[in-house]
């Protein structure tokens, strides 16, 4: 029996290149864990396929899932439901892959509270003095925008005690490479590996 | 401040090749954590530096340490006592260096004890099955021969409960790389970075 795949949850700050390196992992290391589908009630675009780019249901089919609790996390947007079934991730992770999910800081604190087990990894902005002065030194802003920029800006980076690593993102390369390494390392743990060496001491002894 | 920096034990079943991992380990990564040097009443041999091959101490000096609880671990081997200091483990890791250790797997139990907080990696041998039939299958031995060595070999592998992460040597470059990554990971950790955080949010609110 092989054992359980992890949930790997890729988070941080909007603007902080999330999409970015998620896609430089994918590009380099795409065999070794699949992308989280989302499922969607927006309207399918030519070309998008059904269980590749999303699972496309009703309205009232989300609904119904949001009902009975059967999705990771979800949120509205223009109009659209968008969000991650529950049970497309459980199967994935029963087949002993690893199942990758990047998403907004909001939606990561909902999977935490479903599935505490899983990877948190908080993406954060390459140098947090740069972070705030570039704020504060943006000649044209007006204070009242300066202080809820900065102060959303605190707020998202307040949530890093929710996550189990932060990566920072100096550049994308070494950011893809460090998650890469944390989910590898994360395989290496004994509690992991415990179940295959004790059946291999059982036939020794 | 700096951060403490972290203790690694590397271990593992004798024979394994811990001392090859290790000197690839310093071969591609040297600066980037100290060595734990051990400290010994043996003789000093030509060549050899106080403070760099062992700290050189008499069989009184170290029993007196001994007295004093004043190492990690240690043993005795042909007449002469080999150990880790802690004071020089402790004050490398209190000006922020990562201590490398690489120990028998009786000596890691006991660094254990008085550091839990280290990262324990077991090095494990490539294929447990081949190394099952390679104790059972050299045609020449006693049955009590194979008998001794299965139950050797047992008993090690039963340690690897104890250790935070297990790693397969199956090439010594391929552990290196993991051990390595390892260690990167573990500074990634949340825990390791809220303070860091935690001044600049509050510099920032």
């Amino acid at each position: 029996m092989k054992d359980r795949g992890l949930l790997i949850v890729l988070s941080g700050p909007s603007g902080v290149g999330k999409g970015t390196v998620r896609k430089a992992i994918f590009d380099n290391y795409s065999n070794e864990f699949d992308y989280s589908i989302s499922m969607t009630t927006r309207k399918r675009r030519e070309g998008e396929k059904e269980g590749i780019d999303y699972f496309f249901r009703t309205k009232e089919e989300f609904e119904q899932l949001i009902a009975e609790d059967g999705l990771l996390e979800y949120a509205e947007y223009v109009g659209n439901y968008y969000g991650t079934p529950l049970d497309y991730v459980n199967q994935t992770l029963d087949e002993g892959r690893d199942v990758f999910l990047e998403i907004e800081v909001q939606g990561a604190l909902k999977v935490r509270e479903k599935m505490p087990e899983g990877i948190f990894i908080f993406l954060s902005p390459p140098d947090l003095d740069e972070l705030k002065s570039r704020i504060v030194n943006r000649g044209t802003d007006s204070d009242e925008m300066i202080e809820r920029r900065m102060h959303k800006a605190v707020e998202e980076l307040k949530l890093i005690q929710y996550y189990d690593y932060v990566v920072e993102n100096d550049t994308v390369k070494n950011a893809a490479r460090k998650i890469r390494n944390i989910i590898e390392s994360e395989h290496l743990k004994v509690t992991r590996n415990l179940r295959e060496y004790a059946e291999i001491i059982e036939e020794m002894e």
